[in-house]
């Protein structure tokens, strides 16, 4: 019996395991982010984007049942790495005035893996001709990009406040 | 004795450690990644990124230089989910259709992490008063975006074939 060849439609399938996998664990990161951070407007960004990211599993919620298959995560060795870097930084820089900056880069090191998931999901959605998966991608990749811009705002405003 | 509080300084150097490492990491990986593609336009993207990762690594050495310290990586444990992720993806598409497709997305994982280090680095040097490591973080930053650019495009090239 032939092993029946894998196909787009398993790469997309299999990657969307992956993120669904990564959101459960930022989400579950993000309110140690948010309780270890200093400033409040890092708290405060932390927490907006944890609710962010429950919508952003309800929108992979819905791509699966298009699919008809299962919402179920794979385990993402990328993620389970960048959130063990994350917890280092707030356990090695805890009493540091250098903490914020390191929780700053750890959330941005998230972003850009979230932004590179769902940038070729939501190609590969294309190619799959999925247009309302489509849609909601590019929801959760422009929310990524948002949330990604504000870190870098704030990282720069640190340093800002230092030259000051 | 009172424990040395840590300071940007070190989160500095610690962030040097571990893209240092992530880099040596990359450039083992990318041989195994130009031999899996299939196409010679993504093979010939991952062997001319090995040449630029070869000069990345070099600027790095010169900033360990200008802080005086040894140039020596630490183990990164976001690279290695992401370059194991790039390893299991190659192994379970070896005989698909989508292996590339598979291949450039893990490629642009590595891109955006990079992305992100090379971005955090270079606020940082700033805020340190390290003019010239600015400018060299800046030159791979760019190499790194234009990278991830090209594959980008390469992605989009291999959806309009299938679209063809």
């Amino acid at each position: 019996m032939a092993v029946k060849q894998k196909t787009m439609d398993d790469l997309f399938l299999e990657t969307l395991k992956d993120i669904y996998y990564a959101e459960k664990q930022i989400l579950r990161n993000l309110p140690k982010m948010a309780k270890a951070a200093k400033t409040s407007e890092l708290k405060q960004a932390f927490e907006q984007h944890r609710d962010e990211t429950e919508h952003q599993i309800e929108r992979l919620d819905q791509i699966f049942e298009m699919l008809g298959k299962p919402a179920r995560g794979k385990t993402c060795q990328a993620i389970v790495g960048i959130v063990e870097e994350s917890q280092e930084v707030m356990e090695d820089f805890k009493d540091s005035d250098a903490l914020d900056a390191g929780i700053l880069a750890a959330a941005q090191a998230v972003e850009h893996y979230e932004i590179s998931r769902y940038g070729t999901l939501k190609t590969w959605a294309a190619q799959l001709g999925m247009k309302d998966a489509v849609k909601l991608l590019d929801e959760t990749l422009q929310e990524e990009k948002k949330t990604d811009a504000l870190l870098s705002k704030l990282a720069d405003q640190a340093v800002n406040r230092k030259a000051a």
